[in-house]
């Protein structure tokens, strides 16, 4: 892999997720090539854009041929990490968590929810579309004993904290927080934050300085 | 308000999202200002990043005593449309749905869920969360007499372009759309794609490229 690319932005990263859920739209058409003048319409970029991105692998692409579909989609896949399973576990069957434990977009995309933790007794040992619920006192050692990789908390913010401090102990170097807070996690833990409103406010943005 | 306000990167708008929260976490310790090397450093930014951010509102902090907590928090609120009362329609209330139906933080950041739609009968006229669920072959006419600004999409994929198409018909201009499948709209809506895989992606590809 090219050493530049540990210096790959975070919306060139984004912007690689959204080429790949393309690509493999396009794959499921049956389209063998596409131009990248075609794959930033898709998206509202500009072809420039799209191109400096995929650069990024090296040269790809026949001018005038555009990028073959499969070869990119594969490409992305290998570098994003997506084309193995990752086992997450989550951490909180709330509101938001029920709804993740439910959305199937997670297992088509390589993410398997593999563990489900709560400290709610109603909820601890009850079967949450085929994954029986573990009390959230386990966390730690369960996660190391399954191999976990990725660890998503949806928990109140009150205990979002704790949670974290505890699968951080158990070696967890990737966290998907939802709680509505601040986490603190060592240097060489990646915590990403799931804020609901943020796209809100992105429209609100809009709609406020739409007529300016 | 400054011209060059229009011309303010995707980017910047979410980290501005992000110094909102921080800053109104520090007005809830009572903290009257902050440099921009302490704001960076919540969020794993540079200190010239922020100053770079804000200044695209004029000129603002002192140096040695930083930026004015209260004014700042409110100067980004009023950039970002974060100072009033948002009216959203939110349809489909299946696991997505329902957990956004009941998530807290909408309304404290003045995104209001005024109407909610669906069009399973067994949910149509339930009462969730204190709103009675609408029939959505009303979704048209119910988004003009109710003056919605955004409605949240969150119906399984192949009834959402119908869906999108409608409330577009009803003049609405911002949208945020949780089906996994990309919609078209015209060129003067505004539309946001939430899809839950993305920050689980961002996860992988660190992950991925840890050891390299």
């Amino acid at each position: 892999m090219p050493a530049q690319l540990k210096k790959i932005s975070e919306s060139t990263i984004h912007r690689l997720s959204i080429y790949y859920r393309a690509l493999a739209a396009l794959e499921k058409e049956n389209r063998t090539t596409i131009s990248s003048k075609e794959l930033a319409k898709r998206d509202k970029l500009t072809p420039a854009q799209v191109r400096k991105d995929l650069s990024f692998f090296g040269s790809f692409g026949t001018r005038g041929l555009g990028y073959p579909v499969v070869e990119l989609r594969n490409r992305i896949a290998e570098i994003m990490g997506l084309n193995r399973l990752w086992n997450v576990a989550l951490v909180g069957v709330g509101n938001i968590g029920s709804a993740l434990a439910q959305y199937k977009e997670f297992a088509k995309q390589g993410f398997n929810i593999k563990l489900i933790f709560d400290n709610d007794l109603r909820k601890i040992g009850s079967n949450h579309k085929g994954i029986i619920v573990s009390d959230v006192r386990n966390l730690k050692s369960m996660v190391v004993s399954e191999n976990i990789d990725i660890v998503i908390i949806a928990v109140p913010a009150a205990s979002a904290q704790a949670v974290c401090d505890e699968v951080v102990a158990g070696g967890i170097k990737a966290i998907l927080n939802f709680a509505p807070i601040n986490l603190k996690v060592p240097d060489d833990v990646v915590l990403r934050n799931q804020n609901m409103c943020i796209e809100l406010e992105h429209l609100a943005f809009a709609l406020n300085n739409k007529n300016r």
